[in-house]
């Protein structure tokens, strides 16, 4: 049985990570880090967890932590997993940070976009991106995973095929983002309130976002260069889902059964990436609840673009059940343990 | 491994259904029935089910199903269970019907509120009313199950215990009820599409729904004598969830901890009606996509009345969820088994 | 033209109110008051008056504001009006407050339900209730107004003509409300995120919500007589709209043509309140964005009650839209003026 | 006083006309057309109209109502206008189609993308494309006015002036649009129910929606040649509102207040085009009712892009407000003459 610690599990993900961890016959939980709410019960900040969560939330000390558990989440604000991690903790227990200290490379790129100081940048070069599709080999002998952010695990996995096969011209992308508001955070903030969210579409972070540079690395790697592209977010008046659509011009003659072709042979036997039928646009409510990402995509013969479309559960592959799934690859275990849980609608 | 039979597996009720089965290690679909979409794919009709259901729709033939089956649900429209049910059936399946079609024990009640003639009314007296909390034994031996109400099932198990031990006088019952739109089908109809629904809130069919002689019937049973209660329906615009808020007179006088000790005697073993902390009212976002019952009460001393709330899923205790615990008790399996889900918020 | 100052115009009220004076041909709006957004231009805080209102948001100074203004409407929290309100400046400027200040005649009941000291409790009976059509004659020679709440205003319209006609047994009532969030205010709370309200219905304040002795002395004025009522309030996800669905015991025989024959005598030439057709429903969303009052009502012959419902804009007739009818009465003008905006839908 | 006729009053866009029309001073409506709901009382079709319309449907005669009107709005679905108008109803009256009847001049485009024979292509060359920002002086001598489509005023007005100043290369153009779901229309589709809609997200109709022609064939003219562009809609579960986010390849060296000023040279004199501030981006809660269209870019100099984008109410500025706001310009009012609608939030 792998213990399981979770720094910051009162917010969204890591409320999230304990659904999904309570579901998981390998795995239990032995702390609920919350600095929010020490000493509060578990179930008194999320009563969903009535009677299932009897324990009360702890604060955040890594090191006691570090000896009690197997694995350490750390679904936290950014700068806090970099300021709190060390070798002697590094070698007693695998870490699954949440946040977004280890996603990036460069860590001149992370302090300009983050407008932090990075705390530990000795750890970045170790640290494993773990968008398991991509990188599976090698997260499974790391010591540190940076579990990727929810609209990158969604733009990067609906477009990485083409960038891969050199089907698209990477610098070319436009990636049109669309999130429910699960993914703004627990915080009380007039902006996140239901009346200011509900009836109202809104791109924010226009050309500022920060998961522009970890979309442009990652995407980056799959081309064998730097590429630059634009990536506008917008808030949607529901509690979860992010949908990506995502624009690029087609460097070759194509057609749809040379692209499904490339789709196929990097998704065919990926259990959590579905590729839809010819003509299926991809939508929130089919994943809801559930790891899987759908994507499907569009060839445009007037333009000579591409049309590249996906959907996740931001909360699930986009954040709490990608980071079982690393946990998953980490320890040995099927890959797909505890997150097999069919989409509910509606 | 139980064989399991749905027919109307494309309403919202039978698509839980298969949801709940997926997950159930003991259970498997063998007839995804669905009249309105015979031979197309279950998947196209619900795509959260791509690559997870392979099969297409079938007809309704019971007689057919009833060879292949170990349990029949049938998530359909009033009558057409009894339209289809006779001994031969019944003698080789069990019958777990969630439609309305058994759950009245008097037929003139059934016809005069439901505007339908009864086809099979000689199967109502065997027929087990399968409000699993309070029937379970009759419900172990049973063959045909009348799956209960959502807005009942809620009902009855917030007032229960207070009818029982005559706590509250049941003519003084009132029963305000608020249903997420779910529980208003799958039908294409005006009045319930989303600008309709969305930012809206009404009353309907006030003094006239059909769940109301069933709540009477019910609880009429644990006062012991014929009641006459309020019910009343309201629409709101989430997906899932029913909220009750009930008031009655107090027969008598009461503290808190005298009423929480008839509910604690009630419910105290029952894993899926959580009694909340005094002063916590039931909120449907705590149950979704559950099995559970969230219930509490209030006393109010200043008029010598009690309000007492639940709150549930419509699509898993109000519907599916209770028709799989039938199941489990039918077949003589752990009651929890495949019902186990952690409510998901947000 | 009539100088109008607002104290407290961020929020969601005073939002409203600059929306409904923008309208208003014989009113300007001279001062917007905000202590939270000193300095900030208005439309700063509230983008849809962008190039509509230039003007900066300004401090609580009712003594300057007395000076400067015919009227002031004070949105703001319990207590702040009474706490600035004096003999000088009622003797300069009318007075609309829409708090809870001066809505109860009894101001030990005040400080029971407010928790708060009274800071000016001789104006109380000077005060005048500013339910429109029931007190209009004397507010028209009022200096100090108490706008009515908002639960208030709904479900004393929705029931007066029974209670003052004798047709009730007003110690019976249960007034089980539902309202949209924006009557939550746009204070950053947890509890109203969008995550926290969307998808989930609750009962709050059960039995201790201050709406209920407003309810009960106005009430109690029709009756003749201290009344006790339950007042249970509900949370629904939606922006604007309470819903009233009240419950009493009759006093009397009555047929639906004697019961309508009282709405009638009452409200037959109120322009405000529309009596609809029989068994029809009130919904939120025919009133919303209007002054209107939408009430009708069904008899229980089985159980001798009968049910009351009645809708409004918690915003409009709720608060800004009767503060507005309210204004228009104390400077004999057409009391319609600038509140004849026809329901947005959807 | 104008006379005004609407063929399809019962659908969204036939009711929102509706609502601005019985604000408008100068104009009486004389006939509510109706082919579904003939006989009907509007009022029992929207209730929000209970007692301040009194008048029932009427068929779709549109001879008949040349004799009685001054003008006609034709409301209704593709084709049915075309197919109505003659010689003699336009020597009556004048018409403004709120249908795509009128809009494209190519009638082999019309044909392709709406898959229906033109019904009366001689009148394509004489109607006049009804976008007042950009057409004014052509409307006001018309008399068939091709009133614009939603997506298409909202892309239209966002993008054009730096297309006709040639800041943008017309070919890199892609639009991507959300759309509220008063947009898909009153019809009873399961794919508009409420339970669909809500917590969904979705693209549609991508590379073949019908206003793809309507916005290339627009921005053309201000190009001076024929343009191919991307336009994607998306389904966003809110009742009204578009928002549009637009991207193309910058044609030359730009800065903020370079192209500042071209929005400002095109849309600083109107009246319904605000240009927003600096890093203020449009949202659709801040236009919402009102005849608003809400504008702003950022330029990105990382990709030598910009992003465009702006927001509407649809059924305003998108449908009805803009028909009305032709009509004033038709006959001569001043042309924000019921339009002044302060947008309602929340």
């Amino acid at each position: 049985m792998i213990k399981a610690g979770i720094i910051g599990s009162t917010g969204y993900a890591g409320n999230e990570l304990v659904r999904l961890l309570m579901g998981h016959k390998d795995a239990e939980i032995v702390w609920y880090g919350s600095r929010s709410y020490i000493d509060k019960k578990y179930s008194d900040v999320y009563r969903n967890m009535f009677e299932i969560v009897d324990e009360k939330c702890l604060d955040d000390n890594m090191d006691e932590l570090a000896e009690k558990a197997d694995v350490i989440f750390t679904a936290t604000p950014q700068g806090l997993c970099a300021s709190l991690v060390n070798d002697d903790i590094l070698n007693k227990v695998k870490i699954i940070d949440l946040s977004a200290d280890f996603r990036l490379k460069d860590v001149s790129v992370y302090e300009q976009w983050y407008k932090l100081e990075h705390k530990s940048p000795q750890y970045i070069k170790e640290a494993v991106y773990g968008l398991c599709e991509i990188n599976r080999e090698s997260i499974k002998g790391a010591r540190l995973i940076a579990n990727p952010g929810c609209y990158t695990t969604c733009s990067i996995l609906t477009i990485y095929p083409l960038v891969k096969e050199g089907f698209i011209d990477p610098d070319t992308i436009i990636v049109d983002a669309k999130s429910g508001t699960s993914g703004a955070g627990r915080g009380a903030k007039v902006d996140n309130l239901f009346c200011e969210v509900n009836e109202n579409m809104k791109a924010y972070g226009v050309l500022t976002h920060r998961h522009t540079p970890e979309i442009e690395e990652q995407l980056g790697y799959a081309a064998g260069k730097n590429i630059k592209i634009i990536f506008t977010p917008h808030l949607v008046p529901m509690n979860r889902g992010i949908l990506v659509t995502a624009y690029a011009n087609l460097s070759k003659q194509v057609t749809y059964d040379t692209v499904r072709a490339v789709y196929d042979k990097y998704y065919g036997n990926e259990k959590f990436i579905r590729i839809l039928d010819k003509d299926i646009c991809p939508e929130t409510r089919w994943v809801e609840g559930s790891n899987y990402v759908d994507v499907n995509f569009k060839i445009d013969e007037r333009t000579g673009r591409i049309v590249m479309m996906g959907a996740i559960d931001n909360l699930v592959k986009g954040a709490a059940g990608q980071a079982v799934q690393n946990m998953n690859l980490l320890f040995g275990l099927d890959e797909t343990q505890g997150l097999l849980q069919v989409p509910m609608f509606p």
